[in-house]
């Protein structure tokens, strides 16, 4: 069709639709994740201060009483008690003599260690017995959030492309086609007006934006084919009143010729 | 205008997309609370298990060894510990000889109760030194996940009508409107067609499907004018040419009849 724009399909609404949709749903996204992660991060501290409190009031004092009686196998007891709290990587324990007892890996280097020092305290009598070290383990902390980030962000990714994609879809259905379909229907009969109206395949439109649009674009069409209608027969008529005085004065030009013949 | 029909704000498609839209965010933040809410509600119920494990672990041998003793003291220790523990509500241990030691609230009448038989063994020998008792707060457990949905359904809420909010004002802005001002400027000339042409506020449309159904409507709209113009051109030539010959006719039959009577 001559002169018609070809719509490309970077061009078409509905690709813009589609990225301007993913684009915020991802940033919406991001700053979810963002929050949620610095609020699962608070909530790990938080936890572990809960724990490092029960250590300190369950277990410090029972350590305090075996070590005092040097009652080593209740001590161990009592580290693989604390080793058994979330993120708690080792627990020692040296006594006044320089004797370690532990549980638990080797320490790694980024663990952050909590040491408290071990009193027995009896009426006025306050005396060091040892000293407890905990291990946390910070890294693993950081690591399961930033796994938990991670998954969060692409379940919702995965979302977001179909949410977008499910968006496109019902707009390319109820408008960009439409559109495209209304803009051929005008192009293929350019120049020539035709009284037949343009029919949307939705009734859903009927009475929104672009049905009103295609009615009176249907209305206005009609009309003008109306109108050119009319004065194509109003030249029908002149062109057949010229024929016929065409006629007539050519009768009327033999006969007075003929009469200026006579006289 | 004549018989122009009216756009009520509830058939518009900026409404259709609000609802439509709002109704599918809901949806998808209902689905996910629930899904959050079944997890936590198993996560919870792990957490749970973790802490009896602990629980039977390192308190149950202490208690034990402090029952063999009769040292109340020590037993008392033991269940303020326990107590310390989240969802646990009250701790009781009674002895071989019917004594309680508690700590915690009143026992709720819907709170689970978990029963651990106390034996102390030494070798062949195994005596029951007593019975303890935790209750677990279900309820609040329940409470607490059923809390958190709500706030997590009503920010979902809050995000869902912002969401779909922007996104019906974005598609008002660049279809709505601009498919209401054409539809207007077609029914403002119904009839009478000049080649003046519509104009798109948005260059954003330059290209895509409005773009190309606008461009194909004033192609069509000023090839319509110019054939109109023609016609009327020929109906003024003919008209022209219809009163010369009017003319003509008349001066031959006036001609025609002075010759006659001359004749």
């Amino acid at each position: 069709m001559k002169g018609r724009v070809s719509l490309h399909w970077k061009d078409s609404s509905t690709w813009k639709l589609f990225k301007y949709s993913l684009l915020s749903y991802l940033l919406l996204a991001g700053l979810f994740t963002m929050l949620y992660s610095l609020f699962a991060y608070s909530r790990q501290k938080d936890e572990m201060e809960r724990t490092l409190y029960k250590v300190h009031q369950t277990h410090v004092p029972n350590i305090v009483d075996a070590l005092w009686i040097t009652d080593k196998q209740r001590v161990q007891r009592e580290l693989d008690a604390i080793a058994r709290f979330e993120n708690i990587d080792r627990v020692e324990v040296r006594d006044d003599e320089g004797h370690i007892l532990f549980t638990g890996s080797e320490p790694l280097p980024d663990a952050e260690r909590r040491i408290e020092t071990l009193r027995y305290e009896h009426g006025d009598r306050s005396v060091v017995v040892g000293e407890l070290s905990v291990f946390l383990d910070i890294r693993g902390m950081a690591l399961k959030i930033v796994n938990n980030a991670l998954l969060l962000l692409l379940l919702q990714t995965a979302l977001s492309v179909l949410l977008a994609t499910v968006a496109a879809l019902a707009f390319h259905v109820s408008f960009g086609r439409p559109l495209s379909r209304f803009a051929r229907f005008i192009s293929a009969d350019e120049g020539s007006v035709s009284e037949e109206p343009f029919v949307l395949e939705n009734r859903a439109h009927d009475r929104d934006e672009l049905g009103i649009l295609v009615s009176s674009f249907n209305r206005q069409r009609s009309a003008t084919a109306r109108s050119i209608a009319e004065i194509n027969e109003m030249n029908m008529q002149l062109s057949d009143a010229n024929a016929l005085l065409r006629q007539s004065e050519e009768a009327l030009r033999t006969s007075k010729e003929s009469a200026e013949w006579l006289g």
